[in-house]
């Protein structure tokens, strides 16, 4: 254990335990075994290796035991487990069968094409978990359409809004990451076999169609040899931590609206102090921005494999494998702990009425300016509208009031004072938002 | 002036100046107008502003001095210029015509929407670049189908390969890049109009036609407001680190391969010393490394944006225009540094055959062993085969000789000897991905 | 231009201009200029030069012309403007003279011991704004010492502070950071004098005489070579990337202070708004936030030259070009804003009692759970104060009233209900703060 | 499991066991317990709590069984552990000694001590690998003082060097960061007492005198409160980050060294190739270039805790806990990584002389030209070295001999030839780096 992230206190609120487990040690294994095999079983019905040996391979190695420790002592050696691992698993087999198993391959062909299987169930989950949080985001902003509310910009007070349209800037962004998504898959989940320089010249002249069997028995596309084209995984990498980052955001608004003097949003079940019984902490929330955090760095590690030189690379590699697994396992527990913070989510409407009384109509500013123009000039209009926020502040004063007292101008005053009458389109892009399927 | 990238002397090696135009002062002032007297004619259009006012802000902004020096300090004060730059506008306009300027916008809705039409052009550019990038490596792959070297793996001699199908692996993912690039666009280049929170509601209820108005008379995609949804940005700036990254894998390729002791290639007009007559140093291809280096951790940086907070964010704006430029201009430059390497690449492949020579057979191991494996068990004939290895570096031998001399198994020894006989499917991968459009 | 940081209108506010000119191209020549000529002047003092050509040399070159282009074209080619300008200005010299210009040095060496002379510059005006911040902080610090406000923690209402504590918060860590400089320095400010490869042949066997003799005819410390070591470039980077998170924390901290609703600061003259009149943008805390982040990712941009390879890296010192004028005057930006920000700085005790008495008391629920252990169980203690802040949090009575309805115990109410009485050792702290020296 | 760094099988390859140890569950709750009964008994000391309750305290605690399942609980509510713990913690205790467990103290104080004193230990063995790794480069520097080698400089052979200089470029910055390490200790070990917002009131007036008693006790220095001041954590960090860095330079050129073709080292027992019986590959090295990546990026990631904001921050401890124990089992992996290569490393001057032949005088151009200059002009000098470089180039005669046959010049042609004439200082700067202590 080195950390925050696979601790068993702490790697639960860090890291999706259902991901996690995608990239355990027995995970990878298993993996490994069913490239082995399958490899085999496609050779052999390709007429590549013997009849018989292929099956023989998978019978053999279905329940071979994972043997940590030499594959450890493997990987200290050749900075790759699968030559410590073929070479145990053929002594588990006829040497006839053995000369088959790991047929044409090279080691980061199965290392690759194993990740990628993994990957397949990795991204399923990343995309059930995102479809959840996007069904209840899309709740949230039904359900607060006309929660009205002081809208924020620059830390300060500026114009209404509704809660719900500042949930539908959490949600849009979000439904592009779907298409995002499904644009990725195809360039991601790829067969790798491409032979110890990418020639696949062990099994010349049957590479391409070994690959597109192997490819067809895994359910993964087949692929031209990708050993050191890692912009498929850099980009999945991004899009993770794109993804993080946008709940990074999520969970800012939330802290911020949460925070003592605000309190517009509280969270049932927040966290308790060991010595402040009045304390309840948005923990939800901080991880959410501290998760941005890790896995923008991450990916930006991950990026570096880019630079995979000549035609195979081991120090990209042992960075792919050391950033990829916090990276996905990260980006998907920020899925599921926003999903449990809108769970967990008390929005309080009232408070935000309160906060807008508190605000005396200087949130108004803009609307007053913009009432006022029809029929002074609006420079004119500006200046009044700025003495009566300067009046407001400093006597305590409704800001509307305050401007009324100030002009003899002929403005529906009692419309204006309500921050209802000026949401702008807001209805509607919350309406165009909510419609829209993955762009 | 701050660094390399703006100086008169390196900011060419950087910075691709037809893109650093785009960034520079001028072009954004320009910008700004342009998209403040748009808006003013489209507005006039929709009957919003008086007939006439449109038409009089376009005539009298069309010629308006840059002043700088009060921009500068309108930034200083504001975080943006467009407070500064509006003042000063409406003091060149009739009141009548001053009030309808800027109408019912808010600083950054002038600031992105002008960004978008600068980075219209920028993607084009780009673009551009890119296509005849890839042209040039589709002829160097083309040219050098059959020229036979040594792959290389983890920094080891492998087996052999041919220099086309090292090309491939920097060419198949830029052609990626572009289907990415593709894809990317109409998430990016958007219209952005929100007025002060995103709500439109100055303009209510006319937002979102005067949004449609703008975007149509502007060549941008119409779209709700984003001001806190950076995450078209964001992808774009992922996009510009990848394909500076790709450029690095390239770079540091054709540094290893131009390295002295290999020098498999060579690039006329290389970097002179002021001290060693003798040197020719691979200046492009460094600065190759440098800048993917470089962009990547602009990009890590320009994504912390997507945490813009509340309805507005003035600390994500900062970041984004502090990072945005040199990625641009950095991953242009990539690109056309790349294109000026391949330009005066020479290719040695006699140079490349000497080095095989050099290699004296090892390259040949996993042929040898496939070769025996026919005949011969697998694992002795791994056995025979390193043994005629550690011979081969021990005497100086060639390694078939040695292993010749080892066995009386049946093998067609001069056709083992030739690497051109060992290079599996290259020749069809080389095909393929040259027949590729973008993906 | 190619961003923020290089432009007119908002270069001022990211790029503190008097450190900018140490970055500027004839600042860069000018060092350059004075290197080669103090070079030949110590080489004709110990004789290894002809006497005169060190002197004619320095005569001839003080008025050297810049010549920007041709040291563009210098550049782009041989990746260094060096031999482009040595080879411009033998022209200017008799050969016999010319022969003796940069004698025994490879450009890096010029390029290097000259970024020290502007180093050494650019510390001594870091030292010098980092000074006044800390003057000012401390003057802060005093003023409001007994200024009471509520802490918070985890962005909600914790226990009574003052504000001058959260302000030694802000100053303590600059304090050490000037230890930090001063520690570093003598690591950072050295000659470089180490010929081609680092062994100075040309200079054989008077390398270290001469290095010495430079050293001290420059101010700078005599040093064996160190063209790949560059790790007292990547410490200074270090320091500024930190020495501007630092200040990212302050700004931070100043943002949320004066967000509306919390508003327990203001800033005279903050930023307006195109479209709100009731808008003053706190733009100078957000651009310490923003410049936060940029230097830090600047910094571990930078930090990727310690890999630089062999005897001389190309890649790394481009890398450095890039990085280290952007992180410089970008730092000395911040400890200018930060400045800029407390001189504006308006720190209103009223309001903080004012949110004090908004909290209803439950800022002292450690306070009263203390205060009842002297007498009951703590747990049981813990449990009444619990329920007063949820009677409290419900029907809006005072925490303290509340408690005191529940519970007979014995406790000096009106104490307790004073929150000054409960801030523990804040005025030692601020005074052992304030009386330390740099540690 | 959610990554390399912790995986049964490449986890020892990456992260240090040693070190691992320390960031376990086991260490943490080992550390928490020890500062918390500490904690007690100096206040028991103090007369601040009743005695006996101290004692009491810390013979309950030491055999509390871990309960885990409990502390995930509690730290995925509270986002901290000790809130849980301490409430455990109180079950096994007379009601009259919990009300004393975690007196005045706050659950960062706790987590923070705990930290340092596993920090303190860390430190320690951090400090023993990096003297052992200098030592034994002490000893390579000095073996191979005189294997004379070519300087390569930007990928290029420039000049004559020897091997132990090039060990002198890893050495001497390690010995620099001895004496960072030394200076930075003084400001990380610290101990955390600081209450719920770092005023200590609940133990007024005794919060300072608590402090030093528990720092003295725990062998940790006093400290005024720090929950949000992280820079000696950071500094630390960036020290880290540094030390994987310089390490990832000598893994570099192990790699350019040992690459085939060049073959100058060679690494005993190198890593196989699951196909390729010819391959020896770099692992180690290149495991040195990944941690420098991987490390670089964590050390920028665990930076923006500086800008943990207001009294404590949820967010920034939450980064820290995420990046802090990779970034110290990293680079403690880096050194044990770099030992072993040493260890492993078979330097071969046989082939460091080979390659020169192969060079045939190129890399002697600097050398010829500072010869040639003694009897004629320096630019014609310059001219016929680079006509002899070219005419070497050509026709594949010694560029020696081709200078000698353009020339009339009076050189001692014998003396110019051998590349162990033209080393310059190098024994001397083997001799000064050899001979300081840490600076």
């Amino acid at each position: 254990m080195v950390g925050a992230l696979d601790s068993d206190i702490s790697g639960s609120s860090y890291a999706d335990p259902e991901l996690a487990a995608l990239f355990s040690d027995e995970a990878q294994l298993s993996a490994w075994l069913q490239v082995e095999t399958t490899l085999a079983q496609v050779q052999e019905a390709l007429g590549i290796i013997p009849a018989g040996s292929g099956a023989l391979i998978a019978q053999q190695l279905q329940d071979a035991p994972p043997e940590l420790a030499n594959l450890r002592r493997g990987y200290e050696q050749d900075g790759i487990a699968i030559p410590a691992l073929t070479q145990s698993l053929r002594q588990r087999l006829p040497a006839t069968a053995g000369n088959y198993l790991h047929y044409g391959a090279t080691s980061q062909d199965i290392v690759d094409t194993a990740l990628m299987l993994r990957l397949k169930r990795a991204t399923g989950l990343l995309d059930a978990r995102l479809s959840r949080l996007m069904a209840q985001l899309g709740d949230l902003a039904q359900d607060h359409r006309h929660s009205v509310m002081i809208a924020r910009t620059r830390k300060r007070s500026a114009a209404p809004t509704v809660f719900g349209l500042q949930v539908v800037d959490w949600l849009a962004p979000l439904k592009r990451q779907r298409t995002r998504l499904e644009q990725l898959l195809p360039r991601l989940l790829l067969v790798q076999l491409g032979g110890a320089v990418g020639t696949q010249a062990a099994l010349q002249p049957d590479g391409p169609a070994v690959n597109a069997a192997l490819a067809k028995a895994l359910g993964l596309a087949a692929a031209e040899p990708w050993h050191v084209q890692r912009d498929g995984l850099v980009e999945f990498g991004n899009w993770l931590a794109m993804t993080a980052g946008l709940l990074g955001k999520m969970g800012q608004d939330l802290l911020l609206l949460a925070q003592s003097g605000i309190e517009e949003v509280a969270f049932a079940a927040a966290g308790k102090s060991s010595t402040l019984p009045n304390k309840s902490n948005p923990v939800l929330a901080e991880n959410l921005v501290a998760q941005a955090s890790y896995c923008c760095s991450h990916g930006a590690s991950l990026q570096q494999s880019l630079l995979a030189s000549q035609a195979r690379d081991g120090v990209c590699l042992a960075l792919e494998q050391l950033t990829l697994g916090p990276l996905v396992c990260g980006c998907a527990a920020s899925l599921s702990t926003a999903s449990t913070a809108i769970e967990r989510l008390a929005v309080n409407p009232q408070v935000m009425l309160d906060n807008i009384a508190r605000d005396r109509g200087n949130m108004l500013a803009e609307a007053a300016v913009y009432a006022l123009s029809r029929v002074l000039d609006r420079q004119q209009a500006t200046k009044l509208v700025s003495a009566a926020c300067a009046k407001s502040a400093a006597e305590g004063v409704h800001m509307i009031d305050a401007l009324r007292a100030a002009t003899t101008a002929a403005v529906d005053w009692d419309a204006l004072r309500q921050p209802e009458n000026y949401l702008g389109s807001a209805q509607q892009t919350i309406d165009r938002v909510l419609a829209r399927g993955d762009e």
